[in-house]
């Protein structure tokens, strides 16, 4: 990651980046979110939904402005120790829509900096692992992994919700590995 | 593009958006810019420079937080009509780096944004086409039309100043073809 992001230093960081962590699936047109604190008997969501920047025919910045304005209210609202993005990745199938997802993932990095979060950044195949066992775990596993670790009735929907979900907890279950590592 | 911009609508913006133009070209490393104001003999550099956002080792949130910062100063300082940008091109041959670029041009869309100034994407074909008459102009072409548009002394340096000089002036041109279009 060009912009260091705090994943492989996760040691070193203060206890409180392993409380209430916000996980974000950035997008244009959808941007999932779920907001997990640590709970007496595994993580809870306490909030999860979408932002919906608006349809391609709206100005770019607009759009951008919109999801700006509404990550800020989230992190307003419901205070983080950190946020969970996924790591930019290399393999984009599909560059220019890849760009785009970074203009988004900008703006919300941009948000987290200047309520002073720090920003996570995990590999799709870390979250996966970290969840079921399998970096390269199919999504129903992925989605009843969710469900389970977060005591919900159903899986979460839509799949930017589920997304969001599981970078939360990925995040959330690296730290209680770790503090049982040292022993807290 | 995804998330609408002005270009091929040209033709139906209010005229100030042909008045000064703020050119840039982003980077989480470099950005580079230019202020170009219309004169009694054409196009004037009144201002041009790069952000550094910093170096690699600096958490990706504070090098957007300072781009965005930087990029709201210049427009506040040199209030512009319009912001012109490079098109996001589908064809990126390094899909990490212009995923990260992409996070750098979300802050400066969003900062644009912000002040209610629109923005207009160019093709890099485009920009070249406009500027030298060819899409296809080497760079050192490109350095000359823009040292005799805006009369300069030197070609400008570094060229992330002089890809910002050539999409301002590229805005500037077209411009004044519209406005020769309809005999303003």
């Amino acid at each position: 990651m060009t912009g260091r992001e705090c994943e492989s230093e996760a040691g070193d960081v203060p206890p409180k980046v392993w409380g209430r962590v916000v996980g974000i699936d950035p997008g244009l047109n959808v941007t999932g979110y779920a907001v997990v604190d640590p709970g007496p008997r595994g993580a809870i969501v306490v909030e999860a939904g979408v932002i919906r920047p608006g349809s391609s025919d709206r100005a770019l910045g607009q759009r951008l402005d919109h999801l700006y304005r509404n990550v800020l209210e989230l992190l307003t609202a419901y205070p983080p120790g950190a946020l969970a993005l996924e790591k930019v990745h290399s393999h984009a199938k599909f560059p220019r829509t890849a760009i785009l997802m970074g203009h988004a993932r900008g703006v919300i990095v941009l948000a987290a900096a200047s309520k002073g979060i720090p920003v996570f950044g995990y590999a799709a195949a870390r979250v996966k692992k970290t969840l079921t066992g399998s970096g390269r775990a199919p999504k129903d596993q992925m989605q009843r992994a969710i469900q389970t670790e977060l005591g919900l009735a159903e899986p979460p929907e839509p799949h930017d919700v589920a997304d969001a979900c599981a970078l939360a907890l990925c995040h959330y279950q690296i730290g209680r590995t770790l503090r049982g590592l040292k022993g807290l």
